[in-house]
């Protein structure tokens, strides 16, 4: 792998999913859950969840690893770096990345924790309320981060999530230290917004100090700065990065790059289960940053991965994303 | 479970299967495989083709443990007898059937193979070639069959997969035995074409002296009388078995029982996935026996199974099949 340049370099929780299908909401409130969230728990509470819930289906998730297959998908060259056990979900996840194209080459570690899975609810209205037990990837430490697969890549992608867990945090500040060095650029996504109500302070500094191209959707933006207003939260952030791409669910999203703002309308579709949209957004848009398209048009493959992917269950791509591009870049 | 009657118990191999579909055949001819077929594998052949296959979806399968899960969603009372590990996939298994309300209480094995899986390639025109690697499933003994379930239950089913592996065998051998003396019902499914041709012999001797219900496909049947005469088939399986129900894809299926014939169309259906069709079917015949419903409508209920199923992806229903029983009883 040392010899393949790579576009983009995700390091991220590795997530086995568990989705089922609800019919009503008790059984949130019956956990103590908050619809269309995204909560940390430890095995005794997602043991707890798992048997309450319906029949499942199994497949590999994880929000920056799906980035990397989106990315991949596009035809761009994606690798991941993330925390497996050698254990049968781990299997999983490690054959369906490879089999996306992405490149991920970790070591399953032989003790400690299962690998990580998210037990995701998905309600009626498409919504969807996930329960993460990280398992052995909230063990991801700077010894698993590669130093030449950073530095092959012209981005480094990484999640507010890994900010939540002490080793993955030394991690992703290894991976960006990686990155700043060989003179490479470092996105991150601000993740959820409860991710950002708990680190607010060292997000706001790190995004100004460190980051050159951030993620956020309405919520989180305007969390970060503590506004209601989301103009003054983009006037906030495009001081601080070189380009920020602003998710706001039906209304598209907002590009902002130096003076430039693009405003980009979402792609129609007919919703099924809403997971994923954020981490296909991003796919796009570090997707069309990396082969310099224009902004308009980055903004434009944002929004058409993330209408392919909410428009059927699971948080990966069932149809080959090159074709949309090809059908927006030959518009 | 031991104060519980049930209207079926089921005995069959316990798999998780990894579905993938497969946007052209050549993955096949690489592997030797035959379109519309399911072989059996050990862990090298499984792993081999795993490598090879597109990223997949994990969920629950095995024949009759998507047959039991049909008769449970039709409101029946279903049980199923299985072997598994203590590994994640069993941990699978048993959550979804016992979330899917079939009474499952194996003790996963300490040690031995893995939980088996299956792996199925779901070609375009929704035609599914699968490979399984049984694992402990193949270890089944009759030690792991409790007397007082299959005593519990009207009616006891076996698939013929069963009858390849020597301890399963065995185990089905135990399993009829206690329900005959029970004065309780055995049904059995020929399961595939190529399970027939290898245990032909048997299978005549077994259907005719011990079998009280027959499920097998059109192939399956002239397979086991060696005849190209489905209605030649027909007459020789009538004098066997109390009821014999006999499908032919879209042509529907034929029930026979004692002088009467009836011809059930099958229902029509946007097929996404043919996983599942023959256990569904099973399963809307054996909840319409064990209600001593009307021949045809017995048939009405297998049809209307079998179109919900290959309707999406996966081998067991999305939609509560008492809804459809509810119309047809209604109509």
């Amino acid at each position: 792998m040392s010899d393949m340049r790579l576009d983009v370099v995700g390091l991220g929780n590795a997530i086995v999913d568990v989705l089922a299908k609800v019919t009503d909401d008790s059984i949130l409130d019956d956990h103590g859950l908050v619809k269309g969230s995204m909560r940390l728990c430890d095995e005794a509470e997602a043991g707890a969840l798992y048997a309450a819930m319906p029949p499942g289906i199994e497949r590999s998730g994880g929000s920056v690893a799906n980035t990397m297959v989106g990315i991949a998908s596009f035809g761009g060259r994606a690798g991941f770096v993330g925390k497996i056990r050698d254990d049968q979900l781990g299997t999983v996840f490690t054959h369906d990345i490879r089999a996306a194209g992405v490149e991920f080459q970790a070591t399953p570690a032989p003790s400690g924790p299962g690998t990580g899975r998210c037990l995701v609810l998905i309600s009626t209205d498409a919504q969807r309320t996930m329960s993460t037990a990280l398992g052995i990837a909230g063990q991801l430490s700077p010894a698993d981060v590669p130093p030449d697969v950073v530095r092959s890549a012209d981005t480094a992608f990484l999640e507010g999530y890994l900010w939540e867990e002490p080793h993955a945090k030394q991690a992703m500040l290894r991976a960006m230290e990686l990155a700043k060095e060989a003179g490479k650029k470092v996105a991150f996504t601000l993740s959820d917004p409860f991710c950002v109500e708990r680190n607010r302070a060292e997000f706001v500094e790190l995004v100004e100090r460190s980051v050159d191209i951030v993620f956020a959707n309405e919520t989180e933006i305007c969390s970060l700065f503590q506004t209601e207003s989301f103009e003054e939260a983009l006037g906030r952030v495009r001081s601080m990065v070189d380009v920020a791409a602003l998710t706001r669910g039906e209304k598209g999203s907002v590009l902002v790059q130096g003076d430039r703002v693009e405003e980009v309308p979402a792609v129609p579709a007919d919703v099924v289960d809403t997971t994923g949209a954020g981490d296909l957004y991003a796919a796009g848009v570090l997707f069309g940053l990396a082969r310099d398209l224009d902004l308009r048009i980055v903004g434009q493959l944002g929004s058409a991965a993330a209408a392919e992917v909410i428009s059927h269950v699971g948080a990966r791509p069932e149809q080959p994303l090159d074709r949309l591009a090809a059908e927006i870049l030959g518009a």
